[in-house]
């Protein structure tokens, strides 16, 4: 994979560049009024990236991810402290909603049908969600409040990189203050947008068998590290559902793209046990495992993980 | 395809049968003290159904639908006076709550801090969408204490055609009082369980190019016309994004699986025009055009469509 395959994917992409001037705005407000930063600016992505089959798309490829991680950790580097571009897919799970099913919001809302009857008419919260309700909506308030949380949503593969690069390039001169900690379940196979087909694949013209022809998308992560925001510190994912392979494969993001930091977790256990992986010279040998009730009976394993990557990312900025 | 296909689809189906208890329970609900049917019964099946991958699944094959169409119908056959079972997609849009971007939430909600206040104390929907909330919450409750509504979430295509099969083989009794409206959008290939990788594809083992082998699945809409519910009303839909293929395509499936109506539609003009084709020996030689403008400026195309199926499934029910 060359530097060519990486010009040739952006060369192809449909995804256009609204995202470059929301992150520009918003990183000024991060600024005083003599030009400083007032605070570190982290992009959290989050949610998965779908690749079209059709240029008109009605089939396409997805990624498993509800978003979860994403959207706490979000909150959890807002409450430490940081700025964060929440790089998230449309319709995941938001900042500050955990615990209010979006499906089920008719359930927590009951209507009062007096009239006139001053403040208590219109919609109210139910009783029994209030509490939880309250607190979500209070701390959604202050972050928008503090002018301190970006959304920026994709849907496709195309999208998510084309922002992602954007992001980058805008955080570049922040230099050790900034962080990616990249959540996403991005694809790592899709269909060039100059293959692929106008209409709906048509069942018919496919006999009892199917084939479906994808291509490696270009590695994205080297890129990011060394030629985007080369001074950045970044954290990547690793998910895998054998066991087996986690560490070496977390292991090999290291050494392969020279990322700071990666979080190594299993599909089923996912929201117990995290590994940070670090290079193999760090302290433990690069490696900490997180539990979540090790750590204290964390609600959320979220809080403790990025608790971690702080402290990681004090220690790589006082290092500079 | 032969019914052979349908039953090896069954039989290796991963997909339980908790769908078919909660229907018996909804459908008694729907019968008097005397044992008589209160009101006929729709099945309105909604969003697209996935298609996993790896039996870890990490991975799916997806089909574009939010459930827009689905949510609505729903909505406007309870308002016809059926009973409706909402066969949908995990997490894709509900009745009742169009108009309320689930992402959104919390931009909808205040929270009022001051204590001790008495009823306006806790949290409010704001000023500016009361008005919106306030008439989904209502038609929600209503529905809610009427009993008519029975939601069943699915999120693979066998979970969805598992349950599709219960609800039919439940229904079946209704004889013509029976609905099934498919708005559904049900992928036609799949990986077949017993062909599953156990984990997460490797992107290592496949070079710069990766094959998908998938199968087709088998055509259940002659099934369930024949065999699972033989004397309900049937309406299939049909999306395509090419203009040239649509009619033609409706009137097939009409021909090969012997569906009463299909609503036919092209992707990206979905919201303002629909088709609904019938067999060309029937009125207007079985076509009847929806536009929603000109059928009197309504606010969702879903209102006409649906009051058009209502008068077609009720001329069944006189015709027998």
């Amino acid at each position: 994979m060359s530097t060519d395959d990486v010009e040739r994917f952006f060369r192809d992409c449909p995804a256009d560049d609204s995202a470059a001037s929301r992150v520009q705005t918003f990183l000024k407000r991060q600024h005083d009024s003599t030009g400083n930063l007032t605070r570190p600016v982290v992009c959290v992505t989050s949610g998965g990236t779908t690749v079209p089959l059709e240029r008109h798309c009605v089939r396409f490829i997805d990624n498993f991810s509800g978003g979860t991680r994403g959207a706490l950790s979000a909150e959890n580097f807002l409450q430490a402290g940081y700025a964060v571009i929440f790089l998230h897919r449309r319709h995941s799970i938001q900042p500050f909603t955990k615990g209010l099913p979006s499906g089920q919001i008719l359930d927590f809302l009951t209507s009062v049908l007096e009239p006139d009857e001053g403040p208590q008419q219109g919609v109210h919260v139910t009783e029994s969600a209030s509490e939880l309700v309250s607190s979500c909506v209070q701390r959604a308030q202050e972050a928008a409040a503090s002018g301190t949380l970006l959304r920026l949503p994709f849907e496709t593969l195309f999208e998510y990189l084309k922002s992602l690069r954007a992001i980058a390039e805008t955080l570049r001169p922040l230099g050790r203050h900034a962080v990616f900690y990249l959540a996403a379940a991005v694809s790592d196979f899709y269909i060039p947008w100059p293959q692929m087909v106008e209409h709906k694949i048509q069942s018919a013209e496919f006999g009892e068998g199917f084939h479906l022809e994808l291509q490696k998308v270009p590695k994205m992560l080297g890129v990011l590290r060394r030629a985007w925001a080369p001074e950045a510190f970044i954290v990547s994912f690793k998910l895998e559902t054998d066991e087996g392979l986690l560490i070496t494969k977390a292991t090999n993001s290291i050494s392969k793209y020279g990322v700071h930091a990666v979080v190594a977790n299993i599909l089923e256990t996912r929201k117990e046990v995290v590994h940070v992986v670090r290079p193999a010279d760090t302290d433990n040998g690069g490696r900490t495992e997180i539990d979540r009730i090790a750590r204290g009976q964390e609600q959320f394993i979220e809080k403790p993980l990025v608790d971690d990557v702080v402290r990681l990312h004090h220690r790589y900025l006082t290092a500079a």
